[in-house]
């Protein structure tokens, strides 16, 4: 039995909450029915907007407990199917925000952070972080471990010896105010509302949501006080997002909740159909990271690095044009400044900078035929990193930092037989293992293949 | 990041997953997958189909502990929105009852019972169950209390004294055997996975899906090893199920998950846009009923009693034609072999047959003008029997059963200045509470309004 609402609201619910607000009469359910999470789920539930204050509350119970794990799983549930509108998201955001504390304000220098979607051999954050530091900018980046196929900057960077992620809000706002940057994980005080929902999406099949992926990317960053975002979105096979149409869907939802919440976004879409850089693993990437801060390493890292960055200082030095800051960060790189920062906030974080980090012993792949590389096969080579051991099955699992894989080749190349095309770096016994299996990893055409752009779309 | 499977599912699960199941190689991800919740809500996220056995695995890992509350419950919600197939909800319902027991068998005549979606003054369970007795059947009737709105039949009964409707499933079958009928609340031997998940909807916003209302009225069915099921679904503003089409499609929901339960369902759509007779309220409904089995009372009353009835008798005696079953049970209700079979039953059941019970001081309501009855206002009838101590605002409430409300006039009814078309029954003190806002319980109308037909349809 229901009464006449503007939606069905379960009869049971409003009852209930007479009796605990006291209430006898039952003249006007439909304004006591307002904050009953049941309400608010069928609410969405049947496809309708929830208010901010209704936003809060959820959340805000869910913190206190008053609203519980189960009620905030069919919560979860109902966003991944009917959506959010990006007022609601913007809602969700600030209510995850104000589940913590704000990192303190520790310098008149703006905040730019970057933040990746996660892909094969992203080593980006680990160059651009003290890079932009070298441009008058802080970079308070909070990352994530990897699990699965993608590996997490946070592991890669505990491949350096003694290297702390795990700081307080006090030691990382030090050493902010002293390097221009820190990359750290996020800490109990950070948007925990969004640690506990992550959690119960992980086990409830409610991951995959624009509007949830959404807020829990921003509520961290807004928690940080950034003044500009940069997105990496990645597209294919080795990421998230499989197609440029997810991709971009995401990239528009950023950009408008970034928007509504003060915070300008810049994403660009780039390619994941084929690992970034050569180096997949967490030391061979630390190595791989410390040739592109030195001027060298492979060009497309070099390359992506420099734009996202360059979107962050347009966004945040009023007046520099896009020319002018892709020539100071090409110079920070090349003089070695970019290097010695990084340097500085490795030794800040409790690091040795001792590069390059030590690898495994490396069994060289060649090529079997001549021809064209077709496609190499990200799924492959992440499995393999996972199973050698660089990677983790679930979340407790002990990483190896040395061993990885390097790719020798990029989709459109020509190579001719014998020609190296994958190295695989690990303890010796175990590479009649994996000799065959990768070669399959990289598929070659005999006839010419176009190469992918590396940099597929801009967007603000 | 996921794997490319069918369909998306968190990568994070199936590494897990392998973790548990002491796999070491993530060659064939897609196999290891099929059994994990995570997984299989996901599937029902995106709309897909679940197996048999993947229900029962959620179904039983729900009972063992194994499927948390909180999966569940987004698995409660994915239905809510997405809906499921009929051979969905049939393994669903077989999944809830063998978490529990099944009634034993205890004679050679054949089990029906009825079920009503739940409306306003609905007091037919009262005499059907005794009436089809007395025509070989036996009716092992389990029923629920009233919350909200619409009255319980186990609330209704209790008020006569010394009634009991929680028996064991030992004491219940012996009634069963020795006077064809009983009338009980669900134990907690019954389809528990059905109890405990409905606890669940009732605070996740998840009660309004036909597929988990079939399952939910099916699995208590099911376990009482029913020959025939007939079920009388209201439709109207007093009762669940506010239009026609609902209405037809919880129908239809029913009979095809009867039928692949091998249990015969037939289906009367019946008018709930006033109450089902005079009386509103426990003991004042007993009343009514016992002047029906007596062989009078309110017409419409008799009428779908004895249309529900002959549904029962139809099916499960081979060769009965529904004119010889409407002539036995009019007989049966006239000649007092109902009443005496109702009384065994009541006796049985420990309660004192001493009718008419007592009900409250009567306040009569006039109509204040010459008139059509237009419209009879069921909500403002229930809340007002709700306010008198008549029904529940929460699940512990105790319910005064002295209480109730008469209804004397039909939608269509011409009445004139004065004549009676309501009464409460109360404490005499507060009749001059009521007296002003039950006025407008009646519409009335200058001009001629056609009556309403009480059977809309039959389905099976």
């Amino acid at each position: 039995m229901q009464i006449e609402t503007p939606q069905p609201v379960s009869y049971t619910c409003w009852i209930v909450y007479c009796h605990y607000s006291g209430l006898q009469s039952f003249s006007s359910p439909r304004r006591f029915l307002a904050m009953l999470p049941a309400t608010l789920l069928a609410k969405k539930r049947d496809g309708q907007a929830l208010s901010d204050a209704e936003i809060h509350y959820l959340v805000d119970g869910f913190c206190s407990g008053k609203v519980a794990d189960y009620q905030m799983a069919a919560f979860a549930m109902a966003i991944c199917i009917n959506g959010m509108q990006s007022g609601e998201v913007s809602a969700l955001t600030e209510a995850m925000v104000r589940s913590g504390d704000k990192l303190p304000r520790c310098s008149d220098r703006p905040r730019v952070d970057k933040h990746s979607t996660g892909g094969l051999g992203d080593k980006v954050s680990l160059i651009l972080a003290p890079l932009l530091a070298t441009c008058d900018v802080d970079v308070p980046m909070i990352s994530g471990r990897g699990l699965g196929l993608t590996g997490g900057t946070l592991d890669k960077l505990e491949s350096i010896a003694g290297f702390q992620t795990q700081l307080s809000m006090d030691e990382s706002t030090k050493i902010l105010r002293k390097t221009g940057a820190f990359i750290i994980g996020a800490g109990p005080d950070i948007a925990p509302a969004d640690q506990r929902l992550y959690a119960l999406r992980d086990v409830t099949g409610t991951v995959e949501s624009v509007a949830l992926i959404t807020a829990s990317i921003l509520s961290k960053k807004l928690a940080a006080r950034l003044d500009a975002l940069v997105m990496d979105v990645k597209v294919g096979a080795g990421g998230f997002m499989k197609t440029l149409d997810q991709a971009r869907i995401l990239a528009d939802s950023l950009v408008r909740v970034g928007a509504e919440s003060d915070l300008p976004i810049s994403v660009i879409l780039s390619d994941m159909d084929q690992p970034l850089g050569a180096a997949i693993g967490n030391s061979i990437e630390v190595n791989e990271a410390v040739d592109v801060l030195q001027g060298i390493g492979p060009p497309e890292v070099r390359e992506l690095t420099i734009q996202l960055a360059a979107n962050g200082l347009v966004a945040c030095h009023e007046g520099m044009s896009r020319e002018d800051a892709i020539k100071k960060l090409t110079s920070n790189l090349d003089s070695g400044i970019a290097m010695e920062r990084f340097e500085r906030m490795v030794v800040a974080q409790g690091g040795r900078p001792d590069f390059p980090r030590p690898i495994g012993s490396e069994l060289m792949i060649e090529s079997p035929v001549d021809g064209w590389v077709e496609k190499i096969d990200c799924e492959l080579l992440g499995q393999t990193v996972v199973e050698l051991g660089g990677g983790r099955r679930q979340k407790q699992d002990r990483i190896d930092p040395s061993v990885g894989l390097q790719v020798h080749c990029r989709v459109g190349q020509r190579v001719r037989r014998g020609t190296p095309i994958l190295s695989v770096h690990c303890d010796k016994r175990q590479h009649d293992d994996y000799k065959t299996p990768l070669q399959n990893a990289v598929k070659l055409s005999d006839q010419s293949v176009k190469s992918v752009p590396l940099i597929i779309e801009h967007m603000s």
